[in-house]
């Protein structure tokens, strides 16, 4: 892998993260705080039925409008036991994998600065629906997930007690399980012209 | 595009939706309510840095194990100002993406259930974080998005009120809308043999 031919020449690099890097960003927001300030944005389009495409590219942050070094584009759709024709995962999948993700970056980082080397981290995110809810059957339901529930396989060159401190401080840090976990107010507006 | 020519030769057929097969699942569903439990999944690893793969194919629904037509991998990094290499978007961009998809595709069915062809509907989502809080900076600064924004575009063959009523009605039974704004709990179990 590319990390372990930097790490062999960059004392800095642990498990792929510039741990140099991470610090001097610290140091940098500590120092201007409003740096921090970022906003993402996904741009959707339907395509038909229920498969629409987003696409995400632009975003702000640290004072200005950024882009990615490439244009994402994700579809997602029904599968057709769900009436859709499957050109996509189900949105509700998505947040699974958002979750994983951020769970996972967040491992690499603290591990990175706690001096822990990673060997493999596989996690798998299952969420619970019972659709009574959306299809509007059961007031008492609710539309989305009931539970959510991660397993975490985490190998590294630690005691397995700090490894397991490594995911309670990824969880204590993450945005997409503060997100999931605590909600965030959500404005939607029309424009029909 | 497809839907046009199905549409022409198929009366059900409304905005790519299906709407005797989605009437029929409904009743289905009411005749067998535990039809409606499903559970979703997405398999995550860790490449490198805040690098990771989501691989998205088997989920549990209608009474037994099911799959996708196809295996989907997304990737997730942080870009570069976030110390990562911008191998796909971050995690969080993932949630919106899934906000977007989510109000749409309900937006196509409810349309289609009642007898509005859609011309086009587009979307933009956004969401604004301060990265104090993910970064430990600030202990008064949550991890998650602070607020998130959605502006929706609709067009069709009905007049604007019906076509905000449109949107009511799918943020009303939107899985991740109700996710988003509600919260989930979430049990994270770890592994480290």
């Amino acid at each position: 892998m590319t990390a372990t031919v930097n790490e062999s020449i960059n004392e800095s690099m642990r498990n792929g993260v510039d741990t140099a890097t991470l610090f001097a960003t610290l140091d940098a927001v500590k120092a201007a705080p409003e740096a921090a300030k970022f906003q993402f944005r996904a741009d959707n389009e339907w395509i038909n039925g229920t498969h629409s495409r987003s696409t995400i590219h632009g975003f702000h942050g640290v004072g200005q409008e950024r882009t990615h070094e490439h244009t994402f584009h994700f579809d997602a759709d029904h599968p057709a036991v769900l009436v859709g024709r499957d050109n996509g995962p189900t949105p509700v999948e998505f947040v699974l994998h958002a979750l994983a993700a951020c769970l996972t970056a967040g491992l690499a980082n603290i591990a990175a600065a706690r001096g822990i080397r990673l060997t493999e981290v596989r996690s798998t995110v299952s969420g619970d629906i019972d659709l009574n809810g959306i299809l509007g059957l059961d007031p008492d339901i609710r539309n989305g997930y009931q539970n959510i529930t991660v397993r975490l396989m985490v190998k590294g060159d630690a005691p397995a007690e700090k490894l397991r401190e490594l995911v309670e401080q990824s969880q204590a840090r993450s945005a997409v399980y503060d997100i999931i976990t605590n909600g965030v107010p959500v404005a939607i507006s029309v424009d029909t012209a």
